[in-house]
Formats: C-alpha cells, sequence, structure tokens
C-alpha cells in the first residue's frame, strides 16, 4: 500500500538515521501524525535549526559561538596542552559530565576495526599535530617540534580500541610526553562475582 | 554541560517519542549535524509536511486526499460492510500488504490492559455504530437498525488484546451477524518443536 507522500519521505528520512529501522520509522511518523500539528512543527523547527550549528575548527566539537571555536577550545581556564582523544561528541559529553577532565578534547569520529583511520579522522589527527606543534613549542629545542603534555586516547576499552589506540599512540608518540587510556578495572557498583575475566583481570593489575 | 540551543531542542522532541531515549536523541541529533546540512533540511522539510496530512473521518487512517476520507473508505470496489478494527495505522499497512482484505477498516488506537477504551477510542466505535446503522440497512426491518456483515477484532493475540476484544465483541454484537478475531496458529515458516504450548494448542484446536 502505497504511504502518503508526506509520510513516506519522513520515513525514508528517519530509516537513514542509525538505530531506527523501516519499521520504527513508519511507527514514528504516524506517532507524530497523531501529536497533531503543533508538535509536528516543534520538532521539524528544531532540527532545521541543527543546520546553524557549526564544528569547531580545532576539535570538531558542534557550537553556535561567532567565531570559528567552540567554549571548551575558547576557554582559558582549561589546560591547552593535556588533549583527550574521544571517538564521539556523546563521549565527550559523558565525559564534562565527570567534571573530572579539565584540558581540551579531538573529536575524531567513530574508529573502524581495521585500525585504518578514514580521510577525514587523518585529517582531524594531522590538525592536532599542526596545532601541538604550533601552538605548544614554550619547551621545544627547534620551533615547530611543540610537545603536549598528555594525549589522552578515550577509546571505548573494546579490542577495536585497543587496536586502534595502539596504533594511534605510536602515530602520536613524538607530540606529547605522555599519551595515556582510560583506566580498566571494575566499575563501581559492579560485583567481583559477576565481573569478566579480562575485568578482573585488569582490576587486579592495576589494584590501588 | 551545556548543550548548544537548537541541539538540546532537537533532542527534547526527539526524545517525546516512543522508543528513542535520551541517550539515542542525543546521538540521533549530533549524528544529523554531522550528515550536513542538507540531510538536516531533507528531514525537517519531511517532518514539517507531516502536518499537511489528514484524519480520514471514517476509519481514522492518515491520507491527503481534497475530500475527507482515505483512499480505502472512497473505493467502492471495497465491501463496505465487512469491517476490520485495527490497533495502529501499521497494523493496517501490514494487512494491507497481504492483499487478503477487501473490507474497510477502523483505526482504534492503542489499546490498554484495563479493557477500558479512552474517550478519543469511544468516539470512534461510536463513529462506527452509527455509520453501520446508517449506511447498511439494506435487510433491515427498521431504519436505524442496519449490520455490518463482519466485524474482524484484528487485536494482537495477547491478554490485552482478548481482554479487550472480548468487550468489544460484546459491544458491537448487534451491528453486525457476524463478529471474528484473526486466526491463531503455528506462523508460516516456523518449528513444531519450538512453538510454546498455546500457540501449539491453538494450532491443534483450529487444525484443518
Amino acid at each position: 500500500m502505497k504511504l502518503p507522500d508526506p509520510i513516506q519521505r519522513t520515513v525514508d528520512a528517519l530509516a537513514e538515521l542509525p538505530s531506527i529501522g523501516p519499521r520504527q520509522a513508519i511507527r514514528l511518523a504516524f506517532h507524530l501524525i497523531s501529536r497533531g500539528k503543533e508538535d509536528i512543527r516543534t520538532l521539524a523547527g528544531a532540527i532545521d535549526d541543527l543546520a546553524r550549528i557549526k564544528i569547531c575548527d580545532r576539535c570538531f566539537f558542534a557550537h553556535q559561538n561567532s567565531g570559528a571555536r567552540c567554549g571548551i577550545c575558547e576557554d582559558k581556564n582549561r589546560a591547552q596542552n593535556s588533549i583527550m582523544i574521544v571517538e564521539k561528541e556523546t563521549d565527550l559529553l559523558t565525559i564534562e559530565n565527570t567534571g573530572k577532565f579539565n584540558g581540551r578534547y579531538l573529536v575524531l569520529g567513530s574508529i573502524s576495526k581495521t585500525g585504518i583511520l578514514d580521510d577525514s579522522q587523518k585529517l582531524r589527527i594531522q590538525n592536532l599535530k599542526n596545532a601541538i606543534q604550533k601552538e605548544l613549542h614554550g619547551q621545544a629545542i627547534q620551533p615547530g617540534s611543540g610537545q603536549a603534555e598528555e594525549i589522552i586516547i578515550a577509546f571505548n576499552p573494546t579490542s577495536a580500541g585497543d587496536f586502534n589506540a595502539s596504533i594511534l599512540a605510536k602515530d602520536l608518540a613524538p607530540f606529547a610526553k605522555k599519551i595515556s587510556r582510560l583506566g580498566r578495572g571494575l566499575p563501581t557498583g559492579g560485583e567481583v562475582e559477576f565481573a569478566d575475566d579480562e575485568t578482573l583481570g585488569s582490576a587486579i593489575e592495576r589494584r590501588s
């Protein structure tokens, strides 16, 4: 059965989003219709406004400042020589919510299992290297050979994350005094009895 | 961390949709931003156009005809005296895709476990009763006492569906010669070995 055109177009556009299948897209479209015109226009207007969002030219996080940089990169109170590399914007948000990190970020985009970065990711890493050399040459012997205090590679603690992190750590070694990853062990609130071997192994090795 | 306003508004609006949580809403918003302005505007435009969708005044399905009725209700080749009551528009679509039903529909909206219809659902049932009495009095002794040939209550084969269907069947008994439900048994492609007791029991009782 042919759906009315506005429904079909909404379904097609929604179904292209990650984790929304064609069936859920149809349900969402009909749900929106049942909510009425006002809710439809609220959502459409909010999404349309996303087109006004800019991407920071240094860390690639979203912002809507008048300049080219996001609030974190503009913040003079944040350590400029400590850089955390995250995959996704949502990883950045979760880390910011802890309040435990006062450096800046690089949003790299989702990594693949192959360990090979795509073109946009290579560009972002190159951008980071250039910025480090240009901005952080305080102790450098030659101009253009600056180093960050620390680069934290905050990929997920999965085999793909480990693999990519080890490649990236080698690549970035000349650009930071220290390259680290997020600590591993038992999650707070977890139970020893139900921890998997890998997690418990890490927790024993990194006991403190 | 405060999100830029257009992102926050999109997240809020998306998170109100069924089966989309706040976390997924954030991911979707950032994904849309990464897809670029054109994709953002395509989705926003399609959703905005949903406001132009009308609801059929007889079966309550979505349409965009110039009149008040949907294509199925307008179709003279469909049996007007055979009415299938479905919960959701998506149920109607799935049934239409089988090509096995040539009557018309009533979209009732999702039923609750209590067996009590909400006000809008009561109105839809009353609307159906009125239409049957008004339109289908071919064989009726008195004017205003018309009957449908068949009303099929196509609720899910769950305890809530069974409960609601039994109440509705009693309520609608004077308005149709026959009131039926969808057949039960083994799903095509299923395996006897793995069928649950209820399903297998139905399949044995309704063997053919």
